[in-house]
């Protein structure tokens, strides 16, 4: 079944863009019901749009010719309405893209656009869950907030989505839909036109089912170390693998991901020592929290000015505790979290990687809340880079990933050690089917 | 004449919405040759607009009711052309509002816009000037990169205008027209729907003819300090005067600007002590570049992929220099620059604020480009409010003003300081008369 291919797999099958989309759209026409990854969808718009690709000379042809995308309903698209999950822009359809969709459309890619788009929780800044079930077992959350874009991918509905984590939004339903998903070192992706939570947090991420198209991905952002990333290897090379100051809420599933992940890099070669961070990083919680608070209350105040009622509880709150943190207490965090950023690059800088845990445990039932992103906040807001590697599962049988990490813009050197630890764990783990 | 008065003024003279922006559109009318502060204006569209909201009854009406505005095209504002004065976006027309807009056109104000939206240089990242004319004199530039902004408030066209600073470009532009403008704290007011120049300088400001005018921006914005500043007077007050590690670049004008400010302080019974910041603070300059051109090569990778030959060449740079700066001296210079944060917090807040240069002298001959921001940076990059405080004058007459400084989300007590210094210059100083 041609949906099922990555996008570096399309882009050497022969096939044509409008045989591919086709073949999406069928799958998304059988599964729309069950799975509702889209906010939106007009196929008859993503079939023409695939038919003039189609017409496009070889030579004229970007790196992502005819690879279809979804983007996340809080990011600007042309001709398409960006509406947050959020009834206050029912009716605003701005004809300007987001900085990464004219970077991903300038590439050739077919944007699944046009009343095309996938379902975010409210500006992706609450968790309270959209409409969109896991792919997995439709009685569980897909996470969130980048839910529909983690659902298609998993659901095989378009090979590449774009999510956006100020927590942990892309993965979290990276680990919850059971495929690899990477946030970029902070402010290396263009943000232009996507909606801001907080400024100093919101990274732009990417969903795939291959660590190959996640390359792809960073060729076309122009991702780049100071380094070219040689070639990797796990025989030899040295891990830590890092519980975190919040190991305490792991589930049974996690901790048996990450024995099993430990297990599999030690059988390759690899040596894995335990790591624990200084005690001042276990105040990044709190001190995130501030920080997300805090740019809250400037991040909604024109929604909350425009309608106060058609705002969820959260961002109403963000905005009415004035003096819920202190400037004082905000300025501390913003500060404190900046102080520890170059410490974690030395730290990291000692290993191939870090691996710690994605999530707390397999997708947890109902869709009415997305998931806790408590393993997550701490990596996005020290700005590294993050890539969830999927292969293990937990006691439903749901998948669970586990996270690599690397220093700030080594994101190239991560996404090598990505795939091969990703092929040794999909070669050794307990990856569900589909 | 109603076109002099500043927002304040207007709202307790009793003059209907309408008869305001009327004697504004006659000024802009006989004024928009010499100083050409508007990259579009639809005056029918702004009359239409301002009987709309003389209609509004009296208990309906926010904040701003009827206050004209201009906005710096670089921000969206619905059924408005959004270009930032470059042909890639000729075609754009978000039908959304910035987050800054929404806020102030849902307090009442009159947005001069369809087709009404100040000029800026490219994106408001370079530094060569737009068609925009000092309103003082014709053949000098009113500053950068808030051009319109600054030059239309000091023309008497709008009593309030809006502008972004990523190095200098409210501050240098206040200065150049002889208006007080103001540079929150960053991250204190929504950049939602500004385009982004670097995400960790880019910060929003405001241009008015009062610090009334800017107290009136700060209720509406919500801008609030931890504790309620008290009133303020120079009599005991302490002040520092810091020249900066910039100060060999200060023209003759600046040199006597300051020199008269400290004096008139003294006069005024404020002790004013010389301060000398530690020597790592003069790496500030260096870093903030840094983050620039790192910043640049995100932020407008979209535009270079789209039309790089549209594109000015400072913004082809920094796409097409991949090794300057490295990704290892940009994280330096970022994280050096966010140790600095809390050691001026402390320093400043030793004072009652810090007096500063705002530019190096007057406006210099000429349009094409718009002055050196070469005080204003550290500021921002510091990320602590600035407010520009007129009413000095450089050898050919032309406007010169000094800046105040105070802790971060410390704007509410700057601005109180700025409203009784201003007081002093007013009294004291050689203000030109426009």
């Amino acid at each position: 079944m041609s949906c099922r291919l990555t996008a570096t797999d399309f882009i050497s099958s022969g096939l044509t863009v409008e045989q591919y989309a086709v073949s999406l759209l069928d799958r998304i026409k059988s599964r729309d019901e069950t799975v509702q990854a889209w906010a939106y969808l007009d196929p008859e718009y993503v079939l023409a749009q695939a038919r003039e690709l189609d017409k496009i000379p070889m030579n004229k042809r970007g790196p992502l010719h005819g690879v279809p995308i979804g983007v996340k309903d809080t990011m600007y698209t042309k001709d398409m309405p960006t509406q947050h999950n959020s009834p206050i822009y029912e009716n605003d359809a701005p004809i300007v893209d987001a900085g990464p969709v004219t970077i991903l459309r300038n590439a050739g890619a077919l944007i699944f656009e046009h009343k095309g788009k996938t379902t975010t929780t409210e500006f992706a800044a609450v968790f309270t869950g959209p409409k969109t079930r896991n792919p997995h077992d439709s009685n569980r959350t897909p996470g969130g907030s980048s839910s529909g874009s983690g659902a298609a991918v998993g659901d095989f509905q378009v090979p590449i989505a774009l999510g956006t984590q100020t927590i942990g939004s892309v993965i979290r339903p990276g680990s919850y839909n059971g495929v690899f998903s990477f946030k970029a070192t902070w402010d290396s992706i263009s943000r232009e036109g996507v909606k801001i939570s907080s400024l100093i947090l919101d990274t732009v991420g990417f969903f795939a089912r291959s660590v190959d198209d996640l390359q792809l991905l960073a060729d076309v952002f122009r991702l780049s170390d100071d380094e070219e990333p040689s070639a990797f290897e796990l025989k030899g090379a040295r891990f830590a693998v890092c519980k975190t100051h919040v190991w305490s809420q792991a589930g049974q599933g996690t901790i048996n991901a990450l024995d099993l992940a430990v297990k599999l890099l030690r059988e390759h070669g690899a040596e894995v020592e335990e790591l624990v961070l200084p005690k001042e990083f276990s105040q990044i919680t709190q001190w995130q929290r501030n920080i997300l608070e805090g740019d809250g209350r400037v991040s909604f105040l024109p929604e909350y000015n425009l309608a106060k009622d058609k705002l969820d509880p959260l961002l109403v709150s963000f905005i009415e505790s004035i003096a819920k943190p202190s400037k004082r207490d905000y300025s501390a965090s913003f500060d404190g979290v900046a102080s520890l950023r170059p410490k974690i690059d030395e730290i990291t800088g000692r290993y191939a990687a870090i691996l710690t845990p994605s999530v707390l445990d397999e997708a947890p039932e109902g869709i009415s809340t997305t998931g806790n992103p408590a393993f997550c906040g701490m990596w996005t807001a020290l700005h590294v880079p993050v890539v969830n590697i999927p292969g293990f599962s937990g006691s439903h049988g749901m998948p669970i990933g586990v996270s690599l990490i690397a220093p700030r813009y080594r994101d190239r050197h991560l996404l090598n050690v990505s795939q091969v630890v990703g092929k040794a764990f999909e070669a050794g783990g307990g990856k569900p089917a589909l």
